[in-house]
């Protein structure tokens, strides 16, 4: 048996008008999807029966993508993204070209849940504290590689790179990366470079662009 | 000297409220991004004289987009992620899913002007009438191979494919292509099926991941 949160009972019952024994799809983000039965349609009292299996959970590749938060819209953008090419932690990074408003990292984190249920995704990525980039590589783990998108830079195609191990995306705001922010990667024996062609990309798309290279070459698209 | 329709005009003079010796940045989808200056500000009789280049054309690859129609705001971001990603041809196709509002090409041509206004981008590419997808595999150009996005399909990454020549790049609707749609492609030689990896992905996301390994494998990001 699943109880509701009074928001979820106000959704099934209130909004979409569902009665006892009505059939939902259910996933919490380790346990792949299930069917689930309502058995209490009570605005504040719903349960589900949970039922059969109905899809595997798909766990995503140990793959991070740091990303530096643009517009609300674009922003929105990259969330829903990154559910699903599959990335197991979103980490919003603050840099010195950054001009976002104020960042929720618990409306990011509904934000993906909102995404997962709209493509079908069986897995969470996990929503980190927005952060100074510069915290973020003094603080970076061992073993995990960076990847970042440098429009400035004319490196080698992500193709190229095939390592094993864990890895992570960062794409920097409209406008890049600052000369003291590329000076201060270049010094990252971890961080490479990366091309994403001749062309000027907007931030949604680098990080599209480069979750798919990274994922057909080193993740789960292999 | 470069005389402005009544719409440029209008935007330029009436809504931005630009004057006489004002500098833009001017493209036709041929020549580069030049500066232009504004000599005549009237709004039925605006012209503006072409200054100096800032950027050289960068034209795209000879890549061919092909993708079902889907709903409207869907769509204009699959026409400016093209414009951004670099095709040179845009072919709406109607699939046995396709479940589109009425398409008028000229309005997505007039989405492309914009998309590439809002990127820099200096070319323009074409966009193709609406045509039926079978009709267009009839009637396919010889010495172009075409990559079809395929969910049901758990073909080979893209990464793996790196022909030279002219190509194309096929995305279906939301719900994929039909049996017998599947079944005519697999006739054809031309086509390959791709994998985008395990994951259900948006028709936008299709798109971007798709045309983003054709570029990395055989396009201008190599």
């Amino acid at each position: 048996m699943v109880p509701l949160s009074d928001a979820q009972a106000h959704y099934l019952f209130g909004v979409m008008r569902l009665g006892v024994g009505a059939v939902l799809s259910l996933f919490n983000g380790h346990d792949g999807e299930w069917d689930g039965a309502v058995v209490q349609a009570g605005k504040r009292a719903g349960l589900l029966c949970v039922q059969g299996q109905t899809a595997p959970l798909i766990a995503p590749p140990d793959l991070w993508l740091l990303f530096a938060p643009v517009k609300k819209a674009r922003t929105d953008v990259i969330v829903e993204k990154a559910v699903e090419l599959g990335v197991a932690r979103i980490v919003p990074v603050l840099t010195d070209y950054t001009n976002a408003e104020r960042l929720r990292a618990d409306k990011m984190q509904a934000h993906v849940i909102e995404a997962a249920e709209q493509c079908g995704a069986t897995h969470l990525p996990e929503v980190a504290a927005p952060q100074k980039l510069a915290l973020v590589l003094a603080d970076w783990p061992a073993g995990r590689d960076l990847w970042f998108c440098d429009e400035a830079r004319r490196g080698s195609p992500a193709g190229a790179q095939a390592l094993p191990g864990p890895g992570a995306v960062l794409v920097g705001p409209e406008g890049g990366f600052s000369p003291a922010e590329r000076a201060h990667l270049a010094t990252k024996p971890f961080a490479t470079g990366i091309s994403l062609g001749p062309r000027i990309l907007r931030a949604e798309t680098a990080a599209i662009a480069a979750l798919t290279l990274w994922q057909v070459t080193r993740g789960d698209w292999r």
